[in-house]
C-alpha cells in the first residue's frame, strides 16, 4: 500500500502548497474524507469523489490509483492540519499541544464520524491498511520531533509509536469517559508522567 | 452462559454465592448485559430482562428499581468476573494481568457489542450515568489495590483514576490499531513506564 519512501529529490510537484495542482489536491482529499465520514472506507466510489470535489474523475485515479493510499492521504491531511507536531523548543509543551489538538479534533462531526467509519480495523483489511499508513506518518513526525529534542528534554531511544500509544491512549479514554475536550492541564499532566516514565525505564536498562 | 458458581447452599441474600437468590441475581445480570450489547443502554425493557433470565418480572423490578443502576452492576459483574483486579503481592504484575485481561474481554463478541452500545457517551446520558458508576467502582478496586502495595511497589498518593486512565488508554488504542489482544511484555512496558513516571512525578512534586 505505502509507495512513499521515494527520497528527496526534485521540489515535489504535489506537495507545494498554492498553485493549481495543490488546490485539486486539497479539494480532492477534503472530498474523500467527508465520503469516508459518511460511508465508510468502503462505502464510496472514485465517482463521487470527483463529484464532490469539482475535479476531473481522471486527475482522481491518475493521482490516486491506490485507493487506501487516497483514504490514508485525506486522514493525513486533516490530522496534520488540525493537530501538527510542532517545534517550539519545549517538547513537554508541543506534546501536550498535540494532544490538546488531537482531543478537539476528535470531537467535531467529521471527527466523530470518521472514528465510526474506522472502528472496524480488526476485521476490516482496507481499514487496518489505512490506519497503519496513517500512523505510520505521525509516528515519524513525532519521532523528528523528539530526536530534534535537547537539554533537559532528551529523550534517548525512545520508540516514538510507544510514545505515541502512551500519551494518545489516555486521550481516546478521556473521550470515551467524558465525551468532552481533554484540558491542557490534564494533557500536560499526562506527557509529564509518560516522559518521566520513559526516561526514568531508559535509564533502568543502562544498567549492567 | 454458565451458571456454575453454585457453591454453597443458602444464607446472605445478594452478594452469596449459591442460594437462590444470588443465581436469580446472576441471571438477571447476565440477560441485562447481553440486551445491552443487543439493544443499547435505552433499547431493552424489563420484560425483555425477565425474559431472557427465566426469572419474575418482579424480582427485577424489586431489585433494580433504578435501569441505569441495573445495567452498571451488570457491567461490573463481567468486568469484575472478566478481568479481576488481583493481588498477588506484585503491584506490576497484577496491573499487567489486568491490562491482558482488560484486551481479551474487549474482544470478545459481547465485548465488541458493548464498547459499540456504550459509544455515544458524549451525547447519552444515561451511557455517561452508566459508565460513570461502572469507572467508579473499578477506580475504587485498583485504588485499594495500590494502596496495599508495599517496599518498592509503594505508590503514595497516588490518583488512581488518573493511573487507570494512563494504563487502559493505551489498551484500547492497542486494540483499535491492531484488533488483537494484547501481549503480556507489552502490558508490562505499559505498566513500567507508567509506574515509574508516576513515581518520578510524585518525587518531583515533593521537592521544595
Amino acid at each position: 500500500m505505502t509507495d512513499d519512501q521515494a527520497g528527496p529529490p526534485e521540489a515535489a510537484p504535489r506537495r507545494r502548497p498554492g498553485g493549481r495542482t495543490a488546490r485539486v489536491r486539497e479539494k480532492t482529499l477534503r472530498a474523500t474524507l467527508e465520503l469516508v465520514a459518511r460511508h465508510g472506507v468502503d462505502g464510496f466510489r472514485y465517482e463521487q469523489v470527483a463529484e464532490l470535489a469539482g475535479v476531473h474523475k481522471t486527475s482522481v485515479y491518475r493521482n490516486w490509483p491506490d485507493r487506501d493510499r487516497l483514504v490514508s492521504e485525506a486522514l493525513l491531511q486533516v490530522g496534520e492540519r488540525e493537530a501538527p507536531v510542532e517545534d517550539t523548543g519545549d517538547l513537554r509543551r508541543d506534546l501536550a499541544q498535540l494532544l490538546v489538538a488531537h482531543s478537539a479534533s476528535l470531537l467535531t462531526p467529521t471527527g466523530v464520524a470518521l472514528q465510526h467509519a474506522l472502528q472496524p480495523g480488526a476485521v476490516n483489511e482496507a481499514v487496518k491498511g489505512v490506519l497503519d499508513a496513517y500512523y505510520t506518518e505521525r509516528v515519524t513526525a513525532v519521532q523528528e520531533r523528539v530526536e530534534k529534542a535537547s537539554g533537559e528534554d532528551r529523550l534517548p531511544g525512545v520508540d516514538a509509536a510507544f510514545l505515541l500509544q502512551l500519551i494518545s491512549g489516555p486521550v481516546h479514554f478521556h473521550r470515551f469517559r467524558t465525551g468532552s475536550p481533554l484540558p491542557r492541564a490534564e494533557a500536560e499532566r499526562i506527557v509529564d508522567v509518560v516522559l518521566a516514565g520513559l526516561r526514568a525505564t531508559a535509564e533502568a536498562d543502562d544498567q549492567p
